[in-house]
């Protein structure tokens, strides 16, 4: 399958369940994954996910703009940059973010 | 010594090259590196090297806002994360940019 496509579709899926069901953001982190948020580094799935689940705000919104990857390095996986807005509920403007993902598939 | 410091040094280098001396950007690189600039992809230190020099612009002047770095995987190395803005030479106006580099120091 293409890397591109791939790597498309696991950003939709990361967002998707950001913005409808973050507390489940977790499941797709391990214990070695390492979160770093506006400076600040957190690292295992349970403490990314308590950290994810405790911004401060509720309802949320992403559009993404552009995805970029390329391979992540001789341990394989895909290295993914995504930049985009994130609409608040209640806010009127937009924020912007990016975002560096890397994805590694459980089948290969 | 400490990998935050470790990063911070290497994208002050790179930067302070790519404004000062482009053509030397392509010792930074590795026959596997990989470049997405602005969602094309190429590879390898020649063709960054020539990718990055044939750019249409001459003069810039990079100012970084924020540096975050994290180790990249098993197989080693950081993972930086950059943004801040670039200043072109007769622009009135800065660009905002981010760029993510993955560093290998020769020596671990």
């Amino acid at each position: 399958m293409d890397p591109d496509a791939v790597a498309r579709a696991f950003v939709e899926h990361y967002y998707r369940t950001f913005d409808t069901n973050r507390a489940a953001l977790g499941g797709l982190y391990q214990d070695n994954s390492m979160l770093s948020f506006e400076g600040a580094k957190t690292q295992g799935a349970a403490a990314i996910s308590e950290k994810l689940t405790g911004l401060p705000f509720q309802q949320c919104q992403h559009n993404i703009s552009t995805i970029d990857c390329q391979p992540s390095g001789p341990a394989g996986g895909v290295l993914v940059f995504v930049s985009g807005s994130l609409q608040l509920s209640g806010e009127q403007h937009a924020l912007k973010f990016s975002q560096v993902l890397r994805y590694r598939s459980p089948n290969i």
